[in-house]
Formats: C-alpha cells, sequence, structure tokens
C-alpha cells in the first residue's frame, strides 16, 4: 500500500494538510466524477522528510514509479515514449496557498524524440517544438537554477538573426535553432547535458519542487503571513491536456456567478485552439463564456453542469480553470472565487434561496470591515486616476469638492451647496462647523484617530488625514505634492476607504444598504444576542442610525452640542463666571438649547432608549487657543480697544487657571460635576423638560442619563442623588410621571476595579474603551499615535492598535471584571460599550464573550455591528 | 440586682462600653483597691432607652436612690442633710473620650441649709458660700438651661457695687448678695424656683447629662470623628472631696513619667489647701511634686506606690489627678498620658526593661508618623514663635537661613556655606541643584505631592509648599505677607513638620535616631517579615539610608543624574541630537558620569541589591523651557548672536517635536527604550562597568536592572534581551562574572492586568505606586492637587489623599492580582514598592498583607518603614 503517493481519485478533500490545497481540490473533483487529467499526488509528509533526511525518502520514487505506469496504462500513453509520450505537469501544492511562491514545471517528459511524437499527435509541428523551447528554459530555470535571462538573452539573439519581433514569428527551423542553443547553454552554464531521459527529468523536478519550499521568497512570505515551516509541500504530477489540437479544442477560465455583482450565471472567458498560456498572454482576445452556446454547444452545457455539481458540492461560487481536448472537457483547478462585498451579499443570500447553503453559513461568509465600504460612496472601480497622494483611510467614503483651506469659508460655502473639500494641517474643534458643511475632510498629520479622524467617522464623512506627502500653505491657500500644486478652489476627490487623494472628479458608485443586504442584517437580528446601538450627537445622525437597524442611542455626547456657533458664546459666558449667581444665568442660557436637543434625539429615536452623557471635556477646550488669545489682546492693547482687552484679558486669566498638565486626567467629566453641580443640574432639567414635552405630544421617550469618569462610588452617589432631586421638582412642576435610568461611564481603571460597589447605586455601565484604553496602557492617544505607536506596531510589540481593536488581555481583563462584579450586585446591570471599538468586528466579538448587552457604533457602522454580532453568537454558540 | 446602676466597686475596666471611660476607670481604680472617693455611674444603656422613650426607663431612679442610700451609709453622709451634708459630682462618661463636648455638674447638694453644713465641715464659710453661688451658676447653665453670662452680668454688678476686681476679693456678705440674685434671676428666666431639694437636683442633673448626648456640638464632634451615635453616655455620681480642708488637703497632676522625655519618676504638680480648680485657674503658683516629699512625706510615698500601682496594672504611664483631704489621699481620674514621640520610645523601652510590658506592646505603641518626626531637627517646643505664615508640611524638620529667589543663587551661595531657604513660587527639575544647595524651601503653591515637596522629601531637606499667603515679587526680591515684607538676606526658619514659617532664627531640638530608638527598631528587625529599602539617587542618600537601616536601594533614578550642571549639556546633546551617530557620541560622554554614579551608590549598599531603574522621564524634561527658549532666542537674534540663534532654534525645534498633550502618558519609561534603544543600552554599560570596578577592587556589588513603566510584555523581552547583550559583552571584555537580576516597575494598570505573562521574563517586580495611582484613578497629580482633589477631601468624596495613603480598594487590588498572577508563574518572583508609599504606615501594613517582599522609601523614612512592617506583622500574625 502506498506511503507517500495518492492517485487523484484516492484523495479528497479534507486531507487538504496531507496532500496540499491542489492536490486535495484535484482529488475531491475526481472523487464527484468531474473530468479531472489523471495524476498523483506526493504527500507534504514526504517534503517533510526530505527536508529532515536531505534525500527522498526510502521507497517514494518506487511508489512514484508504479503509479506512473498505472497512470500510463490509463492514458495508453508513456513518458519518453516516441510515438505516444505522456508530458506531465509538476507542481506545488501546500495545504495554505502561497501563490507564485513555489516551483511549477509543465509538458514535462519532452525531448528530442517526444517532440517528434507531440508533433504528430498535435499535428502543429510549431506548438511542439516552441513546447519543447519553454520546457527547457522552464526546466534550466526551475531545476538546474539558471538564470531566466540567459535563455531570454538567446532567444533575442536568434529573433534579432531571424529578423523578427515576436515569439510567434519564429519558424520551425528558428525554434530548432533556439533549442540547441538551449542546450548548449545548459552544458556550458551546469557542466552537464540537458537530460534526455523523462524519468530523470521527474526524478528532479519532483526536488526542485520539494526544495522550494526552502526558497528565501517562501521563508520570508511564511513568516509574514505566520504559515508554519512544518506544514510542508505536496507535490502533484498531472498528465498534461491540450486545448491546442485543432477547433474542437479550446482552453478558459471562468467564475461560476458574477464575482462583482453577484449576478447568478457563469462568467468568463475562453480560446478555441489555444493553450492556457494564451489566454493570459493577451495575444488573443477571448470570447465571452456565453459565446460557447452556439460554438460548443455540447461542451457549454457540460460546463453549465459542472459548475452547478462545483457550487453545490463546495456550496459556493467557484473560479475554476478548464481545457477542452477534442471536445472532450478537462478541470484543471477549482477554488472559492474572490468577489467584491456587493457579490458577496448577493451570493450568500442566493445561495441561501437555492438551498446550498443555510442563514447561519450565509452570516459567516461576510467580511465586516469589507462590508463596510457598501456603505459609502465609493470611487468606481473601473475609473481611470490620477492619484496625487496617499494618506491614511480615516474615515470611509469618497467625496468630490472645491479645496478649500479654513473652516469658517467651508462653512460659508458649504451651506450655499457648493461642495467643498477641508484641507487642513489637522483639525481642532474649533473646525467642526467647518467639517459639518465640507463633503470631506484632508488633513497632513494625525492618525486613524486624530481629531478629524473620529470626528468624521462620527458623521460618517469621507476622511483621508496623515497625509505627509501633503504640504500645505495656508498663507499662500494651496498644497503642494512633489511638484504638483493644488491651489484653492481646484477640484479634488478623496478616497476615506483607501486613503486616495485624486485630482479632479471621478465617477462614483452609490452607497446604500441594498435589498440583499437587509435580508442578511435581518437574519443577522434574528440570532444576535449582543444589541446594536449608535453613538449619535444629533436627531439628523439618530435618525441615520435608527434607519441603520440602531435600536437607541448608546451614546449621547452633550459637548458637541456646545460647540456651536450660537452656543459657544453661552458656553464660554458659563465658564468666565466668577460666582455662582453668573454661571446660574450663563446656563439659563444653554438650557433651552440643550431642551431642544435632547427633544429632537429622544423623538427619533423614540421608543428606544437614549442614553445621554453629561457634560466631559476639560473646561479649557471651550475656550479659545490661549497663544492665539494672547496674539489677539496684544493687538487689541496696540488698538486701543478696551471691551476687546476686557474680554479677552478675562479669557486669558480664566484659560490660565484651567491650564493643566495632563487634560486627560485632568478636571473633566464627573469632576466637574462634583465641583460645579449646577452644570449637571441644568443638564438634568434640559433632559426631563424635554422628556415631559415629548410625554404630551404623545411620544414615548426612554431616558438614560450617563455619568461620565466615574472613578469612586462616592462620585457618582453624589450625582444620583442630584439628577433625582431635579427630576423630582420636574415631576412636581409638570405633574408627569418622568421615568429614567441613571448609570456611568466605565473608562478608567478604576471604575471597572470597584464596578462592584459602583454598582450597588448605579444602574447601567457603558465601557468608554477609547479612555479606558489610553489608562490602562498609560497611553496619551495623541501622543502615542504621534510618537511611539507606529514604531510598536512596525516592531510588532504590538500586533494590533489597541485604539482600533480592543485588547482582550488588558482592557478586556478590566471589562469582565467589571460585568463580574456588577452583575453579582446588580443581576439585571445593563451593560454595554460605547467607545469606537463598538464599530470594531473583533472588539464586538469580545463584547459578546464578555456578555455584555449592546454596543454603540458610530451610525455608519451598525449594520457592521449587526453583522459582527452575529457573527460572533454563531462562532461560539456552542459555548 | 440592679439593671441601670452599677457602684464604682462593681465595675471593671473592660466595661467601658456600658459604663464609659470615666465610669469604667474609676470603677477599675477601685478594684485594685486604690483609694477612689466612692460613687456608682448610671450606664450607657439606660441614656439609650432615654433617649429611645424620651424619659428615664422604668426603674432606673429607684436604683439610684437605693445606691444613693447605699453610699450615704457608706460615708456617714447624706444628700441634703444641713448637718453632714454630702455632696456629689454628676459626669457624662462615654466610651469614647468627648473631651468637652458633655456637661459636668459639681457640688450638687447645695441649699440654703447645706450650704451652712459645709461651712461648718470646712471651717470656712467663705468657700461654702462661693461653691454655692457656683454650683447656682453651673446648675442653672447647664441644667436649666440659662445662658452663662446672664450670671457674669450680675456677678459684675456686685463686683462693681463692692467695688472690687476680683472674684476672690468678694466678702461673705458680697457672694450671700449674688446668691439671692442669682436665684432672683433664675425664678425670672425659668418661671420657677432654683430647686431646693437635693433629690430633684439629683434627678434633674441625671437628666441633663442624658439630654447633653444630643447636643448640637456633640452631635458635630460624633460626625467629624465617625463615633456612632448609638454608644450613648453613662453619667457618674461621685461624692465630692475638697483638697482645700487645711494644711494637711491637697490637689494636684501628675504623669507617672515625665511625658516630654520619657524619664522614670513622677512629673506633675499640687497646691495645698486648695481645690481643682485652682491648679487650673493659675491663681496660685503649684510646686512640683517632689516638693512633697518634704511637706507631706507619707502622702508623697502613697503616691508614689499609687502610680507603681497604676503603671503596672495599666501597663503604661499614666495621667492622674487626686486630692488629698485632711491627710487621706483620693484619686479622681486616671488615664494614659499623652507623650512626645521621644518620651513615647523611651517609655516603651523601659517598660520593657521594668518587665511591664513585651517587646511587642512597644513596638505596637508607637505612633509611625509621631516618631518620624524625631528623625528631623525640630524647633524647641520651649521657643517663642513670630510665626509669619501657615503653609504645608511637605517635607519635615526645621531650618534656618537667609531667603533666596533663584536656584542658581542658591547654589552659589550654599556652596559658599552660607544657610539659605529657597523661596520660588513653585519649583521645577531646572532647580534642583538649588534645593540641594539650600537648608530648605518653601514654596506659595503647590501641595503635599508638588514638585518642591517630592523632592524635598526625597532629600530629607525641610520644606513648606502652598503657603498661599506669601506673595512672592521674584522682580523685587522680596515677599509678602500682609503687611510684612520680607526682603532677600532676611532670615526665616521654616517648619517643615508644621508648615510654620517664622521670622528670624529660633532654637532648635537634634535629631537622630536615640538609643531607645535604635534599640526598638532592632527588636522590629527581628519581627518584621517586610524587608526595607531605601529610594536613593546618590551615593550619599545610600549611605544615609543604610544608616538609618536600610537593606538595599529599592529605586536608583537614574534621571537626577543627568540634572546636575555638569551633565545637562551633555544630555541636551544626546537629545538634539538627529542622527543615531550624533546620539551615540553624546551617550559616550554621558558613561563615564553614570558609570561613576552608580560605582559610588554599588559601594555605599555593597552587599545589598541596589535596583537601578533605566532613563524614566520625557525627553523634553531635559530641555528648557519652551516659551522662555522662545524669549532667548528673539533677544540673541535681536543681538546678532549667530551661534546661540542656532542653538536656540535647535532646541526650539527639538522642543517643539518633543511636545505633548499628556506628557504623564506619553513618550517616557521602557518606550524611550523602544524608540532609542542606544540609551539604555550605555546605561546598562555604565552598571556593569560599575559592578566590574567594584569586583576587582573586593566588594560585593548586588546589581538589579528595573525597566520602567512596561505594559506590554514584549516591551520587557526586548529590553531584557538588549541588556543581557550589554552584559555579555562586557563580561567578555573584563573576563568577569557579571551576575545581575532584571525586572520592571509596575505603574500602569496593563502591567498588573498582565502580570503572569511579564512574569515569564521578569524576575522582580516592583510597583511604582505614584503612576499607578494616576493612571488607576484617571488622576494626574499636578492637575488634581490643584483643581479637584483638595474639594474631594473636604466633601468626603475620598477620605484619604490617594497618592499619601494607597488606595485599598482600587489600586491595591491591582497589586494584589499581579502578585497573585506573578507568582503563579514564577513562584520565587521577588516584589516590592517604590512609589511615594512606601513610607506611609498604612500603606505599608497594606504591603504587608499583600505578601510584599519588600518596601522602598525616602532614607529618612526608612525608620518608620522599619517600625510599620513590624507592627503589621504583629496586627496581623493570626492571619
Amino acid at each position: 500500500m502506498s506511503r507517500y503517493v495518492f492517485p487523484f481519485e484516492q484523495g479528497r478533500a479534507s486531507q487538504r494538510e496531507l496532500l496540499g490545497g491542489k492536490g486535495a481540490g484535484l482529488s475531491e473533483m475526481s472523487y464527484i466524477g468531474l473530468p479531472v487529467p489523471p495524476g498523483f499526488t506526493i504527500t507534504t509528509e514526504a517534503c517533510n522528510l526530505y527536508q529532515e533526511l536531505d534525500h527522498f525518502p526510502e521507497g517514494m520514487m518506487d511508489e512514484v514509479w508504479t503509479h506512473l505506469t498505472e497512470l500510463e496504462a490509463k492514458l495508453s500513453r508513456r513518458l519518453g515514449d516516441p510515438q505516444k509520450p505522456l508530458l506531465v505537469s509538476v507542481r506545488s501544492g501546500a495545504p495554505i496557498s502561497m501563490p507564485g511562491m513555489m516551483d511549477t514545471v509543465l509538458n514535462l517528459g519532452l525531448n528530442s524524440a517526444t517532440v517528434e511524437g507531440l508533433a504528430a499527435l498535435t499535428q502543429n509541428r510549431r506548438f511542439a517544438l516552441d513546447s519543447y523551447r519553454r520546457f527547457i528554459q522552464m526546466f534550466g530555470n526551475v531545476v538546474m537554477h539558471m538564470e531566466h535571462n540567459r535563455f531570454e538573452h538567446v532567444l533575442q539573439e536568434v529573433k534579432d538573426a531571424a529578423g523578427v519581433q515576436q515569439d510567434p514569428d519564429l519558424s520551425e527551423a528558428a525554434l530548432e535553432d533556439v533549442i540547441d542553443r538551449y542546450k548548449t547553454l545548459v552544458r556550458s552554464e551546469t557542466g552537464r547535458d540537458f537530460p534526455e531521459d523523462a524519468r530523470e527529468q521527474l526524478e528532479m523536478a519532483i526536488k526542485a519542487v520539494f526544495d522550494s519550499w526552502k526558497n528565501p521568497r517562501a521563508i520570508v512570505y511564511r513568516r509574514l503571513n505566520k504559515i508554519p515551516e512544518t506544514l510542508g509541500t505536496a507535490v502533484n504530477v498531472q498528465s498534461m491536456v491540450f486545448g491546442n489540437m485543432g477547433p474542437t479544442s479550446a482552453t478558459g477560465v471562468l467564475f461560476t456567478r458574477n464575482p462583482n455583482t453577484g449576478e447568478p450565471g457563469m462568467y468568463g472567458e475562453y480560446l478555441t485552439n489555444a493553450q492556457g498560456e494564451d489566454v493570459v498572454a493577451g495575444i488573443r482576445t477571448p470570447k465571452m463564456i456565453q459565446e460557447m452556446a452556439q460554438e460548443m454547444p455540447k461542451t457549454f452545457q457540460e460546463l453549465t453542469d459542472v459548475c452547478r455539481l462545483l457550487e453545490t458540492h463546495y456550496r459556493d461560487m467557484q473560479d475554476i480553470e478548464f481545457t477542452v481536448e477534442r471536445e472532450k472537457l478537462y478541470l484543471l483547478q477549482t477554488r472559492t472565487g474572490k468577489r467584491t462585498a456587493r457579490a458577496a451579499v448577493k451570493i450568500a443570500v442566493d445561495l441561501v434561496a437555492e438551498g446550498i447553503i443555510t442563514r447561519d453559513e450565509a452570516l459567516l461568509r461576510q467580511d465586516p470591515d469589507q462590508v463596510a465600504r457598501l456603505l459609502y460612496r465609493q470611487i468606481d472601480p473601473a475609473a481611470e486616476l490620477d492619484v496625487l497622494a496617499q494618506g491614511l483611510p480615516a474615515s470611509p467614503g469618497a467625496a468630490s469638492g472645491k479645496v478649500v483651506f479654513d473652516a469658517d469659508e467651508a462653512e460659508a460655502r458649504g451651506n450655499r451647496g457648493e461642495a467643498v473639500i477641508l484641507v487642513r494641517p489637522e483639525t481642532t474643534p474649533d473646525d467642526i462647523h467647518g467639517i459639518v458643511a465640507a463633503q470631506g475632510v484632508l488633513t497632513s498629520r494625525g492618525g486613524m484617530t486624530s481629531h478629524a479622524a473620529i470626528v468624521a467617522r462620527g458623521m460618517g464623512k469621507p476622511a483621508v488625514t496623515g497625509c505627509e506627502s501633503v504640504r500645505i500653505s495656508l498663507e499662500a491657500r494651496e498644497f503642494m505634492v512633489g511638484d504638483i500644486t493644488v491651489h484653492e478652489n481646484d477640484v479634488i476627490t478623496i478616497d476615506g476607504g483607501t486613503g486616495r487623494v485624486v485630482k479632479g472628479i471621478v465617477p462614483t458608485v452609490e452607497p446604500g444598504l441594498s435589498e440583499d443586504f437587509n435580508t442578511l442584517l435581518a437574519w443577522a437580528d434574528e440570532i444576535k444576542t449582543l444589541g446594536v446601538e449608535a453613538n449619535a450627537d444629533t436627531p439628523e445622525d439618530a435618525q441615520i442610525a435608527r434607519d441603520f437597524g440602531a435600536q437607541g442611542v448608546g451614546l449621547c455626547r452633550t459637548e458637541h452640542m456646545f460647540m456651536g456657533q450660537d452656543r459657544l458664546p453661552a458656553m464660554q459666558a458659563m465658564i468666565l463666571a466668577e460666582t455662582l449667581a453668573e454661571r446660574e444665568a450663563a446656563l439659563q442660557k444653554l438650557l433651552p438649547m440643550q431642551q431642544e436637543d435632547f427633544y429632537g434625539i429622544l423623538k427619533a429615536m423614540d421608543g428606544y432608549p437614549v442614553t445621554i452623557r453629561l457634560l466631559d471635556p476639560p473646561l479649557h477646550e471651550f475656550l479659545p487657543n490661549m497663544a492665539e488669545t494672547e496674539k489677539a489682546l496684544a493687538q487689541a492693547q496696540q488698538e486701543g480697544r478696551v471691551d476687546d482687552v476686557v474680554r479677552l484679558e478675562a479669557i486669558l486669566r480664566r484659560s490660565r487657571v484651567l491650564f493643566e498638565f495632563n487634560p486627560m486626567l485632568g478636571f473633566r467629566g464627573v469632576r466637574l460635576g462634583i465641583v460645579y453641580p449646577e452644570i449637571y443640574a441644568m443638564q438634568a432639567q434640559a433632559i426631563f423638560q424635554a422628556q415631559a414635552a415629548l410625554l404630551q405630544e404623545g411620544y414615548h421617550p426612554v431616558v438614560e442619563v450617563m455619568i461620565p469618569l466615574v472613578g469612586i462610588d462616592q462620585e457618582f452617589i453624589r450625582m444620583r442623588d442630584l439628577i433625582q432631586q431635579v427630576n423630582e421638582a420636574t415631576q412636581q412642576r409638570t405633574g408627569l410621571d418622568l421615568p429614567y435610568k441613571i448609570g456611568t461611564m466605565i473608562e478608567i481603571p478604576r471604575a471597572a476595579l470597584t464596578a462592584g460597589t459602583i454598582a450597588e447605586s448605579a444602574q447601567f455601565f457603558s465601557f468608554g474603551t477609547n479612555d479606558l484604553t489610553q489608562t490602562t496602557f498609560g497611553f496619551s492617544r495623541d501622543d502615542a499615535e504621534s510618537k511611539f505607536l507606529p514604531h510598536y506596531l512596525a516592531e510588532k510589540i504590538l500586533t494590533e492598535n489597541p485604539f482600533m481593536v480592543l485588547d482582550r488581555q488588558g482592557v478586556g481583563k478590566l471589562i469582565e471584571m467589571a460585568v463580574h462584579d456588577g452583575r453579582r450586585t446588580r443581576p439585571d446591570l445593563k451593560v454595554g460599550i460605547c467607545g469606537e471599538h463598538g464599530g470594531d468586528p473583533s472588539s464586538i466579538e469580545f463584547c459578546h464573550l464578555a456578555g455584555l448587552n449592546y454596543v454603540s457604533a458610530s451610525p455608519f457602522r451598525v449594520p457592521i455591528a449587526r453583522l459582527a454580532a452575529a457573527q460572533a453568537f454563531l462562532r461560539h454558540q456552542s459555548h
């Protein structure tokens, strides 16, 4: 019985480890009765023993000869037989695909005698000679380790001598000359003759494929792709078939469905009387596969049947290679076909309809990150692009517009209906109104989590950040890339999905949830146990989120509401207030604005919970930049503008008091609420008044109040008592029942560590994983991403950016502890996550495993989150 | 059987809960046969029932009358008897002492008849009348709730009418007049007569004492001191004795040993023919207790015996009150005497020598924080002080010197041998050379953990910080406090133990470890299981630490070494280097300096481990202030100093690159080592070369290399491999075996959370609890202490400043996890703490409980740490 060699008809798809991917595929096709040119596979085990012993394992070649003899008998041809020569291909095939990394030899078996036999069989001596020429070149390079260009050089000499340009123009005589010269070259370079003995050729080729497992390219490829060295490669020895044996022969490649759109029906091309290489070489224009219906109706029907069989068998769309040799169809390869995100969705939904796969499988086959792109306008893949620069893909989607360098300008022109792209070195909270009005944002500095990136993602607006080759001159109102200057008002297109910056307007593809996608998401919703909510700060965002299937607002940040041009003055007045009375007066101005915001968001999410986070950022973020204020003050002093001097001096005085060494760890979050309870009281009043107004109009607002940055149970208790007082007063004033929940962000380690105590008074937890990651790692995000984090990722000290993919080992451990301790205190504690991780599939999987109730993602990530949540459930349902 | 009333002779010291502190003390003294004026105690239980019922519990007064009758029989006097009147005191006495909070009535039983009886008995009618007058006043105030000053007003009227100034000058007639007027006043104010019936007086007084448990002062006092409301107070009814019955009577107070020095022998004073009030009032000058040996030898001997008995019985130095009535000695009170730290040590050691207490008890009786003061020069308690201002006691010790406002000036003059005090609004690392050379530091801003405070504590140098009433004018070189101006060169004294700033030079008391203290610490060392090491950055500090008993350096910070005036330029050159080659050249200049430092420290700690932490702070800390550099650059540009312009521009350029939003969470610690491995390599080389040099000289250096701010196992592994390479190279070069340990700080939460993984490669952990507290709480210390932390402490949101006392709930939980997980991976993992908490007794107790191997404290806290470690062991030895 064989140990090292398996004929295709004895193997199965499940033996991938032993037979490699290609061998297992050929075996499987043979097994299910598809017409595969016969052959056999030498196992990976043999390869590994070879690597160990440095020679073929004992008995392996005996097995090869035995199976070769069987193959010869089956085909009535013999390797090296001058009349009826058997030709074979010798190909590598590892358990994990390593495309192009290892070696292949075709047409093995040709020599000075068999070449004439092939000429007779194909009735094409020129083809036979050219095949022999190619075989010597390939074998010389792959097996005998000669440089490829030595052969090319000889070929060129002969072409020059013959006065021809192209290979196909060479005559039979010229090819004979090439073959002779090749043989001379082999002799002089390697010191031996090119092997005439076909069996010697085979033995040498097998050894060469084994050796190619250890070639430097393959080693590097495996290291980069984390493929174990111990897998080894199999070797497939397969009889050659020829698609160029006249008008009843052909060769082609096809997908069983359209890989771009997912539409059913074969999609591919073929050439009659041609070999596979000819399709690739592009010398003749291939025909669409549908034309075969007329030209070779029997074969077309056969192919159609094969496609159905393969899809049913492999339960997925396939990418196949075939050859027709004198009306006989052969399959040379089948594999799962690559496809666009759009096609992936459609194919999966169709395969469910066709009864081939289950809904669970359809869901599991989607790559959420790839599917995410469907939700954004994309550059048409067919468009020709004049790519100016490449930055970071900070917020997906494509947008075109006139270049503008200033947020105020962007706002003014955007509001007039002009399409503009805001281009800045970096953005700050002062630029938000400009980002709102622009089609997209391009910055030359800042990472994937810079201000521009976060804000743009939150708004679902395209952004390219950290585009360092773009050199901006704000004074000249232009930017340069290399020698090219782009002026204000020039049109550019940015692609936030890839980071490309393109000159001019380019065609784009419409985004949106297709019917198939919605079908898939409906299945996801049926299956997933994790709720999906959205981070939304405006009624518009809340509506988008709801349309994308969000079942609530998991994070409504109240500070963005204060950034509006009409609100900032009142906010600044509040901050500059020197007495409680002054502060309360300023707060009273903000109250109706806040109430209006809450009214709109609660209305948009009617019936679903809206989690409103009270004021979080340090107050100095609402004041203008100190250095700029100092300059403005100097100017005002010079010009004798007394009122401005007074105002600017007040701002500067307050800014200096509020200055912090580490604002991230400073006077913000609940610490503001503790020191200035009147701020939180105002916000609570706005919330409950909005709730009362909606109830009176017949709506069903579901209010959740969230206290940020709690680390000490007493912080929470004091604020809870304050909110409760405001609630009671509002109930009394309105005569309405105003129910609400109150909970806290868990975003600093101490909150997680003392979660059991905090849960005594908090009704829900929401993990703020952005800050929790910062404090757990001791990383300031802004500083880390501009200083050492890129180095850490490049050096693999970290394998993922922990601000993008939740760190399960550290941050995750805190989350698990907090969930466990919190629920032990309060079994019905609602627990969610509202950091940026809420939209990342790996992080969502973690949230599912950690037993969270929901994730909250930015509106445009909601569909992804629904999908990822379903996948997490399916992957771990046995747990 | 009694339920509510216990005569003194039936109670015991252990019944404090039921009888109150005073009652239990009187009972105990009665029990051991000491002469106590008889009486009885009404229990706290009766008080609590009274509070509940709002009237005396049933049967209570019956018991009082029964026990009163027994008391009368015993003394042959009767309450209200005109001939042989019994007078009693009625005093409160709670289980926990609440001095002055509740009420007392003396001389109860006096009325218009018994006053004459008392006059006859004392042969002093004036005294009897005055007692009666005082009784009415006290009873009227305490029991009948009349205002004290109403009585004083009447008294003044009579004095005016009589034309006398002082109370003692009032004649008997005048006193009779006062008594009449008092009674009239009582009638008109309360609508009833002053009670003549002595039993009614007693009943009313008991009720008043019960009521006083609920008086507002007492309630506030209990809230502040966390005394439960449910304790209640007992009432002690005790027969009065009189020390003013002629020359064989006396009254006095004494300590059984000297409470200032601890020297053995009675220490106190007495007056013959006087009452307790007279001693307090200070009208007559009391005599030293030793004079009694001549004056009343029998009583003196009795007192001596009583003291011995009390000390043996209570096993501690006592503070007693006594009265001698006609040669008969009575004890009215005994309690454990308050004492100075110095006395506490001596008394404890002496009591051990006398066989009265055990060594364990001697150790447990010390208050480490109080004892800490012994190690610093203190202001002589007897000195008269002209206190200018009061700041925070940031670093203990007293120092006098001329005021200097500038670090360079302080250094120059300090090095010339002048005593100077550096006065700054706040200090920065740029000021360190000035602090080194000054006697002490005074700052107007900054808390207990400001830069000045930390640096000064580290150096064991006095500092007063946050002294806000000091308004400094650096230009005018003076500071003002109120209207007083202190100029440069004026002399001041600061007391860092109390925060006082005093004008001029004041006498101070020498510090140091007394022989007794050393004895105590030797006992501590025998008992404690926790090692005590020291934080030391210089050979001098290491030597001080060793002299104070440190068994190693737990934290040697290498960055302070770069701050010296001679080293900073080389350090700055290293930071400004633009290429690896430039950086390595600059590092080569630093290498010999580092080596010299390490050589000195390892030598001073010969035979004990020295844990050297590689460079930690962000590089910008070594560059001059950006704003100042900008100014200097403008000046240099104006003056055309080309070289300076080039240099300053380079510094500014680098400063801008190094600028961070949150430096605390930025590019520092191991992150520097990862990005610039050449820095750590240089430091490692300096360490191993110093080790080699010492080995060649016959020393026994014990090297531990510590990597700061690790949060990811790969960070540690990369640095470990680097250090190992340097070690091997140095071993090869020197031909010596250079053993070392390598470990890490655990100072960010992720390090604690992944300690099990980190311990796979780290041989020791050292908890950096300063940073760990910052990251666990999400508090920037500088910002928190200047913004919200004082508010948090005032509002009791936090009960302790977590930067002073380790937060067991949050930070402590991380430490416990890390110890547990680390030791599971590596059972012999050495674990210590090197934050400021390493010198705090409560935190040391936590470290003991968490199973740490050692704490590392600043040198001057080492003795405290030894003591606290022993106490922790003793308190928890059953665990």
